[in-house]
């Protein structure tokens, strides 16, 4: 996917259709055509591009990247972070520590008060299953009707930074991480991936890896293999998405519950711990009623569950039973290192040390992923706004 | 007061006398002359058109907007962040917290070290009777003298985003909205507002903003009621100020212990709660001394005498009796709403849902308000650096 | 240093030699050249020039600034936050709290995740002997083998916001101050320089600050004496870099137990209180054993010795037996303040507040010096890029 000069990527840009997302957010990678999501892989790569050759990409003389995060983060913070500024958006964080959302206000209006000169809003709300992204909807919701209305002079539009469901700006990276390594979407086909479960001391890590990896994934006519210890599903519904998408790309989708299997010939791994569906299902029920007692009790369970699988580990031995032992190793970081960041983790050292570039690689695509979803939602003819800042030859530092 | 074209403002403002507002600040309505209110209604507006027309408003290649919250803020807050970033400003909070203020530094001290390179400090300190004011008139009299002395190579500027006077931000934006809701200020003559209190479950709600109100509405010839149960009083000073307006404006200052007195035929109703003057001015003093026992006694007493005007609400029965039924209703938000927020309180679900657009317009207007204020405050021949923006014709987004 | 046109600066700069400086870090003030270091000030001062005139100095377009603060910090978050503005960086806090680096992700993966767009990275990390320097360094080397890597399309510089060793903004700024105070590096030779520890009732203060005074003003052939009352030295290793520098220079380094000995005749003070090297080490030996207990009874001892010198003080009288009674009175601020912040402090009020002016203004360059740094550090002939910034003439405020 790596072009020459930029006017590759536009003339590749000419020949899709993606003009539904003009003025549309990014909610889950399957709710957009293919054509689509390679539009965002292009712009990503094109703006990355133009960056690398100092050419200004700042779109914006001002406006606002509204960032809301549910929960902690570095990476995602700062890739939101570096996307707005590439285009010239300042952020600004709605922190609900600070603010009076806890005080009764309505998602409508808080919604509406943040947004009059927002530009964009990023949304990370991953820890109750149903909550999520019913709540980035009803925000975007409420900025379109506001727009409509007359309250708000843009309509700002909305980037899922990690919900419930999926993780697509995750995901996107991932997937435009391997078309690098496997030189183009066109060499994917037949190409075995493997989702697999993997151990780690801490519990309740969020579904939306897994579930965004098997949903956008099996797009691209690779037999996609999902793998985990009984009793953690995820969610049935992405299921049937990845089988869906498996019959439609000419690729496959199937189940194991044996690591091992997963791995063999496998030319992609993607070991990650995450919690079962059922047990997040009863813990969003648990808060929702205030059961702390229960949650404490339903964390102690998780743990002892957990601790019965140490052996679904990405160890140099399964590695070489990989595609000529090399198969490309993935992971969304922070990874649990077996002797380094905990006694018993996802993946051995040794094997994480050996991937360290290509997994920081694969994590520099995401502000690029993410400042092509805004790109491609605020212009209605990307290519000739590339186009014109080519032509501008304005430097990002100046010369 | 909405124009058709950017010259009507300029030719507007070219009628007007606000060069007092040149390097100064703004810290009550009624310190500002008639000329220098409207001024910043016109360029209020003529910001808004510009941006609505995609002609960057960017004045500051580089400089901060240096915010100091000593109470939580998500409107006021992004207002400022708006405002600031409309103008090429970049917010930098001063957080106590994180700050080394709270280790016995002098506001002069703490004053100079963040203008360094601040072109405006916005502070929203409503806490305690006598002392927002007071701290926000310290910290720009110590950059005044920080500017005289050759430390600050600028001035920065003061913009008041709440006091325990006035909240002038909030409440010229009211007004705007007034404005355009009736056609302009022309039209205002006559007209009947009730700035009323009404019940809410929590307790302490500044005083600023029903002195704002009666500080500002006053001034247009309209009748200014304002209605609260017995104890609620006021500051006097600030009644004192209404009176004033009312007879120089032609219009009237009434009181009442009535809520049905004063939303009789009104044109336009804010109802509102907020604490009595006496007793926030001993909750001061108990803070003063320390006294955390005081304060308990104190908020308790407080909820019990709210509680015996439940009655203070704005119903249905209320609004069917202003003028046509169809009064104008206000708030600063978020209101205490009935069967939604709280159980009893402010407002009747039905009637703020009526009003929710209007509401949400009229916070529309505070980011504006804001930018109005600093460019006033910035720009010895305002109107000659709007007419050169749009001269410049500088997108906000690239086209 | 003053000059009168900005070409003056660029035609000094012409004969000094710092091209070491370009894509390099900035840790030590000892680790530079003189003419390195004449190169940060006159830089320094050009951007001021440049500023006061209203050029804008904006040479980014987009980036990140990326700042780390493992303390408390006003001044410093200001002075970086404010450098960066000054370039066109927009600055990214790394909040650890709310960061995932606490979950025991290895400094090299944050590093790069957070300097995809990253152009500087402020660092504060002066709390533990023998870390902050180290962790610096550390995160130096993963951001430039990340660039290597290909993992970051630039190689973000570190500069140094204090660290266990040196406080090289502080040090420089203040020397920048001397040197507009004293006309000219040229009048310091044989000028006496007390760097002198004072008493505060706090305890633990960084030794940062001494330590950099006595590494940097050592170079100006000076006589720099360090007074402290016994078993409060600093580090042997600066001792001795202060010691080579005299020597180098031409001035003199001499240690003394008595305030009084060193305050005689001084045409420079800097009375200031750290803690000792020595209670530092067990200090950070104990946090490294978790021993919380053995840190409390540190802090009451140091506490009770801290006590047993409150003779250490900037009195009047002090202050009379300097050259001529009136040396130049340094601080890094905040300084304790007898009678105003604390009961008894480091400065006599009146002392104190004779000095505000010179003091606050000393603090004024830390912003232009930190952003020289980055200025220096990032363009490889930054004489051509202050002429082109120049001859753009592109106001800060539009005009």
């Amino acid at each position: 996917m790596k072009m020459n000069t930029l006017q590759d990527y536009i003339d590749r840009l000419n020949q899709l259709n993606f003009k539904e997302m003009y003025q549309n957010d990014f909610f889950l990678t399957w709710e957009k055509t293919d054509d689509e999501l390679e539009a965002v892989w292009l712009v990503a790569d094109a703006l990355r591009f133009m960056r690398e050759n100092n050419i200004s990409t700042k779109v914006f003389e001002s406006g606002l990247g509204i960032s809301l995060f549910r929960d902690n983060s570095t990476r995602t913070r700062f890739s939101f972070a570096s996307a707005c500024n590439l285009l010239g958006l300042e952020v600004q964080d709605l922190d609900e520590g600070k603010s009076q959302i806890a005080h009764g206000e309505t998602v409508r209006e808080t919604a509406n008060m943040i947004s009059f000169m927002a530009d964009v809003i990023g949304i990370r709300d991953d820890m109750y299953i149903g909550k999520g992204n019913a709540y980035m909807h009803e925000v975007a919701d409420s900025v379109e009707q506001g727009n409509k209305d007359g309250i708000l002079e843009q309509r700002p539009t909305l980037v899922n930074l990690q919900c419930d469901i999926d993780h697509p700006t995750q995901c996107m990276a991932d997937m435009l991480h391997i078309i690098h390594e496997f030189g183009g979407v066109e060499n994917l086909k037949g190409k075995k991936l493997a989702m697999s479960w993997a151990y780690s001391p801490s519990y309740g890590k969020p579904l939306s890896v897994p579930q965004g990896v098997i949903g956008l994934m099996t797009r691209m006519g690779m037999d996609v293999v999902l793998a985990h210890p009984e009793g953690y599903d995820v969610m049935p519904e992405v299921e049937e998405v990845a089988r869906k998408n498996a019959e439609k790309s000419g690729g496959t989708f199937t189940k194991t519950n044996s690591m091992e299997e997963a791995f063999k010939d496998a030319d992609i791994v993607y070991p990650k711990s995450w919690a079962p569906f059922a047990a997040m299902e009863e813990r969003t029920e648990l808060y929702g009623n205030g059961d702390f007692d229960g949650i404490d009790r339903l964390e102690k369970e998780l743990l002892a569950q957990n601790a019965k699988h140490k052996d679904w580990a990405c160890t140099e031995e399964l590695m070489k039973t990989t595609k000529d032992g090399k198969a490309l190793y993935l992971h969304c970081l922070p990874a649990d290192i077996t002797g380094l960041s905990c006694e018993e983790g996802e993946v051995d050292e040794s094997v994480f040390d050996r991937y360290r570039n290509p997994l920081y690689k694969e994590a520099s695509y995401k502000p690029y992923v993410i400042a092509a979803m805004i790109f491609l939602s605020k212009f209605e003819d990307p290519q000739a706004i590339l186009k014109k800042l080519e032509e501008n030859k304005k430097p990002r530092i100046f010369k």
